[in-house]
């Protein structure tokens, strides 16, 4: 295991959407309003810049949008569209090849890759800039970024707006971003997911922790093709007190006006046999629903089968839309990334890229998908990062962010451990607490029990 | 099914060969030689441009020698080179990757794809032009632009020359395609085809239809190596009075001198398991016979073994020479289409675009191949253009172009049906008329027997 | 069988790392340091140049690096990175392929080919110039120039080094053209091979012929990882004569001090099932050996498990620069060939690319995996060079230089043949002399027994 090289700390990646700040986002919204003035006015602005694209899953779309947006700033493209075919299948990992092709072929790299974490990973090791083109069920920063994109253009802000989150919302890493995002800028959420693709538990913590979410039931006015597809509407609203004085009742609140209806497509590629049957499907009818009136129908695309082609011209369709903002705001991102514009708000307090201040020892995260255990098991060292410290700690893998209770803390000096909740596991010192899931855990690494309650 | 959304009128697409004017095809080989003189000087004609080359189906070379044409001229290119694997593998339809990507990602759309008529759905939904790379066994316009240019610069002329087609004329859309711009400009055919593998009758119908063409037998001199291959060698000449007189025997035209000869590969990709043996083989002992004396030897390429190597150095031998003018050609064609270039000649009196004047309710293409019975059922409105209005009715679909009898006429007021050849079926009005392929099918659309002959 | 059509004897092409001259190597050096001090200064200086990668093997690394050295100096880039599923699988022969994309498309082709030999092919045919990207077992040139370069850069020369080679010497294309470039420049070779994966015959043999090579048992100084893996440790010296007196005994050489260990991959792809269990693992025990105190550790990546991780970050570990030092190479080379800038040095005296001196008749290359068994049997003219006149007379293929004895000399005017020893065989004249590897190959061909001791 090698200690992680860290690249220089000025440079920023794009790992996950919490890495812009939320003065940065609208700032970046300005110039992505810019840009799009006039799309070929910019073909001076990154001439000399290379973006390497390094797909280890397909994806035109995306891959395509970045393309075309470092054309336009007049930068150059190098592609490897399908890794997973070509120096991945010599079996090279991830590291080496950010760390080849952010060495003199590309000046920022898109990375696409179907483990969880794996963004984060090509940051670390990375020389240039790292832009997160979707890391397994993880996150996809740049489509939340083009979302609250197109929605802040349509109705003029974010915060306060009614959005419905609708169908897969389990696999797909679109949601979790657009979810965190959306929390953040004020935003409600109304989830509405097709049964048994509910809101993983992991990003519901976060948003509680990260913003303070509130959850409480949800009843949704009848929207036809999606209301009855779905038993679990939840609303989540960031407790400003104000804004939840509003509701008569906390524990279900009534949902008659929606801004937005964001549908996704079943990931099935990242099923495991599960049933689509009846998934929701939105039609002419949910639009002719009194609630959906001046709703704005949001997808990230492609769309399979879940929006009826007889509504793409009705002007609250506007998914067509969200894909033609995506240029001028990746150009935006690529731009700012590169230093070629500078922003003048201030950055996030930490940025998701810094490495975990727990080195976790015994702690193995428990996301089968992470890349830590799968292809970063050759080379990555475990890393996690403190969430909360009492009741008890939780802590959060620095790759893919998924939450482990420990509810036994080590002394690395002493080599003994105890229950979270003894004052003796209190008195361990910072750096020197290790953490684990279980005694047994414990006991494989070589810690001890240690006497308590003395 | 959605209405057709109809994209801006004043642009231009290349879905078929006659979307261009015989004018503005003369015009575009000078600014192609204009090109040519100097490939290197143009890189700021285009500039800010993007092209997206969307291949659905692999060709090397067809793509390539777009991109080429396009940094020529100083554009960008964005590549999705096997789509198939990619966003369609996610079940996404043509109609909306064209509207993504001919969105703001790029400012024209090469689109490549296995089904007949895809190239003109891809014209109808995206806001730029489109350039049909090739759609199933449709059409492959710029191919034929390419040829004619290529015989156009070797002979001086294209009126009058006697051009050979030998090989699989039934599949290649390369040959289709030539067909109709050779009938165009005033060439005679002499088809001499693998057996089995003739031109399809919708191709003679519309050469005839549009063009005048009248076929007779043709007695072809001693052609060693293609001429023992096939034992149906016809005669297609433009019914221009003048020139049939040249003939004795308008049944059967003996063909002596011969101006070029146009060899195809068995597109074996498109057979259901015919059997090529004996193929054509055009050698040295071809190019020595008295009538190839002038010919000149053409190839789509790529070739299989269908021309010998041993006649590559041969000056009569023009297929890579073909290869070679694609590119200024291309360069010449895209110019236009983005509007870098004017031609003063006037466009068509009606582009294959342009939505079908029938909405042909209950017919359905007999094309398997047809687009509207692969990808499209899911969103396609079927449409048919009237080529014959008599004896009986002859409609061609608008996406493939091939043609079906529609032996019965509907009332879509009274929803009573008759025979053609009825006095009653002659009184219904235009905009009323349905069209049906048979009883059966006229029934089952829902309308009753009308009484005839009262 | 056609002659073989050659191309502008003025051009330039990479296919053997002997196509340039020592003198030309070093000047090119200098240029790439020129270009690595601002990469991005230079995108002008092959503006309106279009450079084409032709990859019949995947290679994302080397692709890429083309492609960014291409974008830098400001020229345009097509890609076929997957060929063998395109064209190639209609049937297009290589020849077919690069002139056509070294008509009009290109005007430098970088091409791959899984054959050895393949690049050979490709500079023939096309018209401009070639640059072999490696092509089967054969070379890979320009890795070599990276390596070279790298090297040079640490140690400041390149006469004299103690080079380790390690690992599978077989297989790796890498390793050869490093060889034969290593004993040009007067470095020292020391190979170390995983046992079954020596040097093949025909590269000792080239290294003796044209550089004088001698060969010594090798007594290597402990390297831990490295070391123990293999029992054939070999010294590669030129005979340079004050270079050898230094060694006591020329039998055995005793390698103290090491300058540089060139680890390889396992070339998996290129083996026939071959177990490499225990294969060589360099690790930071191997750095800490006394020897490696001044080495540096390269490898031309990807890499699988034969680095640790943990010496990533070592001084000496250099594989990363490596990389990174090939795009200003690559750059270099490119401007080169494509006349952007001219080098002072005297071109090399015979360019590997011209054609043979014998037309060897009866022989047959033995090398399975040469392009002339494989896909150029259709159109390829077998070709051989005279390396050897005596003892027997040795010729080697002019594609992929794998040498064959020729035991028996035919006369091509009387139609016999004689052994090579004899009195006979040496009175045939050059022009009419045929070679064969046994009498059997020379009846098959229609030759006769001579009579001999006449």
């Amino acid at each position: 295991m090698m200690p992680v090289a860290m690249p220089d700390l000025a440079k920023r990646d794009l790992v996950s959407i919490e890495d812009l700040s939320t003065a940065e986002i609208l700032e970046l919204f300005h110039h992505a309003d810019e840009f799009r003035a006039n799309l070929g006015d910019w073909s001076d602005l990154c001439r000399g810049a290379i973006m390497a694209t390094l797909f280890f899953e397909p994806s035109t779309r995306t891959r395509l949008s970045f393309e075309s947006a470092m054309l336009r700033l007049g930068g150059g493209v190098i592609t490897a569209a399908d890794e997973k075919n070509t120096s991945r299948s010599k079996g090279e990992s991830l590291a080496d090849t950010v760390r080849v092709v952010g060495g003199s072929y590309a000046d920022i790299l898109v990375v696409r890759h179907p483990e969880d974490g794996a963004a984060r990973v090509a940051a670390r090791y990375a020389r240039v800039p790292v832009v997160n083109g979707g890391d397994g069920a993880h996150e996809h920063p740049t489509q939340t970024l083009c979302d609250l994109y197109t929605l802040w253009k349509e109705k003029g802000r974010l915060e306060g707006l009614e959005v419905v989150l609708c169908g897969d919302l389990r696999y797909s890493r679109t949601i979790h971003s657009f979810c965190y995002a959306l929390a953040r800028f004020g935003a409600n959420i109304v989830t509405m997911p097709y049964p048994g693709f509910e809101l993983p538990d992991y990003v519901l913590h976060r948003l509680r922790r990260n913003f303070g979410v509130q959850t409480a039931a949800a009843s949704v006015a009848d929207l036809p093709g999606i209301a009855g597809s779905s038993n679990a509407a939840a609303y989540l609203t960031a407790s400003t007190p104000h804004q939840l004085a509003l509701f008569t009742n906390l524990t279900n609140v009534e949902v008659n006006r929606i801004d937005a209806i964001y549908m996704t497509r079943a990931q099935r590629e990242r099923h495991s046999g599960e049933s689509t049957a009846n998934y929701p499907r939105l039609s002419r009818t949910t639009l002719d629903a009194a609630a959906a009136k001046d709703a704005r129908i949001m997808h990230p695309l492609p769309r399979v089968d879940e929006i009826d082609y007889d509504i793409d011209d009705d002007p609250r369709s506007i998914y067509f839309r969200q894909a033609e903002l995506g240029v001028p705001m990746r150009m935006a991102l690529m731009a700012f990334l590169l230093g070629r514009i500078q922003l003048r708000a201030a950055r996030p307090a930490a940025l998701s890229t810094s490495p975990g201040i727990v080195a976790g020892a015994g702690l193995r995260c428990r996301n089968e998908r992470c890349i830590t255990n799968n292809e970063g098991v050759r080379y990555l060292v475990r890393d996690f990062r403190l969430c909360e410290s009492e009741t008890p700690p939780v802590l959060a893998c620095a790759y893919c962010e998924r939450e482990v209770e420990a509810r036994f803390v080590g002394d690395a000096a002493s080599r003994s451990f105890h229950r979270y909740s003894a004052a003796e596991a209190r008195q361990v010192r910072g750096e020197q607490r290790v953490y684990f899931e279980s005694e047994a855990q414990a006991l494989a690494a070589g810690f001890s029990p240690g006497v308590e309650g003395a």
